[in-house]
């Protein structure tokens, strides 16, 4: 992106991927190299950060207050990269840096240029690494109710077993969320067989990865933790033994009358 | 990854992300530098292919036949790399490989390792340009109707449109297919304000991008060709004078009751 004035800095907003270097693009590598501010959840900050950088890292649920302070510190002429793991435009930062601009509307960030760069994403990395389950029509949703109620949540689930949708859980399960999973599941159960695959893709991309190919029946949401995405077949998705000797899931592209 | 054996080669499948290099991902420069051979729709391949190339282009409609041919290579140990747009998880080469190695199952493909490294999608690419229409629960939906029937496209968006889902309507248009996206928005539009944003972005990311910001009563189909990605927004979608002067989308990430 083209720098601002020496008044006004500039703000980028990028995500590291699901946690590798394999998989951080060379726009946010620039990006990154090019920032004198690094602002996010701490040990992303921590991943890409160099010895040039001041560093901003904050607890990853302070979205909004980071976003306003990443604005500020561009305002006063700072180069600052917002930092979020995966897609910044899927669950990321990008979303509360638009919130805090709407909300706080001041005019001490007038001026500032905002640039969101896309990134490879954990939904992403998890189907890659399970085969294609995505590779037709797909719902993602996030289990958190944190920001939005839980009937919005259910009526989503449910609207992804109508439609036949493959479906990426995004947040699947925490501490403070331990039942949401268990019922999203329910809810998709009924439109479902119990042979339906169930890809539990842990930590992927990272070294203590750990990926599960299982089904309906057999998924138990314990299997699941907050560094977890959890996709849903829809009711063409397969499970096959790959020429290599692993088990893959996969989502056909074509309906089955026509397979 | 690791190669085969001097017998076996091996088959990985990559996405060039939706257009310039600078979101091609390290992992894939380096699987596409370690290759010997690359597949796929020719564009795709003239992009990433280096001198030392074997070069086998196609038609971007042959994908079984041009998996099969890919797999043929690796088994006879060449090291291959099937190139797609996009994510080639998300309506690229990836399910098109598997379902040919479960349709054939030639046991000369046995041992041929199969790897799939994820990629920046378009629908990434045009959400970052537009601002962050997917910040929230969003559905990817191929209007395409070569593969599957149009009753389950439009059941897909119907259920989208309960579900109070963003949507990303991928292959919206062709010569061929007039008419299915001025349908889906019909569909969309029943459970819709007139005022929902649309973002129509094409061949976002190359030089002659083209992005438009608009909304649901505004929009027309003759805005979209076969490069473009169609995203509409959710109930709570809007559309924001950002601080550097442009207009902007998002959908925000808490339900409007908390906003």
């Amino acid at each position: 992106m083209s720098a601002g004035t020496a008044e006004t800095g500039w703000l980028a907003v990028v995500g590291t991927g699901p946690g590798p270097d394999r998989w951080l693009t060379p726009e946010t590598a620039a990006l990154v190299a090019a920032a004198t501010d690094l602002v996010g959840y701490g040990p992303y900050v921590a991943r890409v950060g160099g010895a040039h950088h001041r560093r901003h890292g904050s607890d990853n649920r302070e979205e909004l207050a980071r976003a306003a302070h990443a604005l500020d510190l561009a305002a006063s002429g700072a180069r600052v990269v917002v930092v979020s793991g995966g897609d910044p435009g899927i669950f990321g930062m990008a979303a509360a840096i638009w919130e805090a601009t709407e909300r706080a509307a001041h005019d001490r960030w007038h001026g500032v240029a905002i640039h969101i760069a896309p990134a490879v994403s954990a939904i992403q990395a998890v189907a890659a690494a399970a085969g294609a389950p995505l590779g037709n029509d797909f719902c993602v949703i996030s289990l958190s109710d944190n920001l939005k109620p839980w009937s919005l949540i259910a009526q989503r689930v449910e609207a992804a077993g109508l439609g036949d949708f493959a479906v990426a859980f995004y947040n699947p399960i925490s501490r403070a969320r331990p039942w949401q999973l268990g019922q999203a599941m329910q809810i998709l159960a009924a439109h479902r067989t119990p042979h339906t695959p169930v890809v539990v893709g842990t930590a992927i991309g990272r070294g203590d990865q750990q990926l599960t190919l299982t089904d309906m029946s057999a998924f138990s949401p314990d299997q699941a933790d907050m560094r977890t995405l959890v996709i849903v077949g829809n009711s063409t998705t397969r499970q096959l033994a790959a020429p290599d000797g692993r088990q893959r899931v996969y989502t056909p592209r074509c309906h089955p009358a026509d397979f």
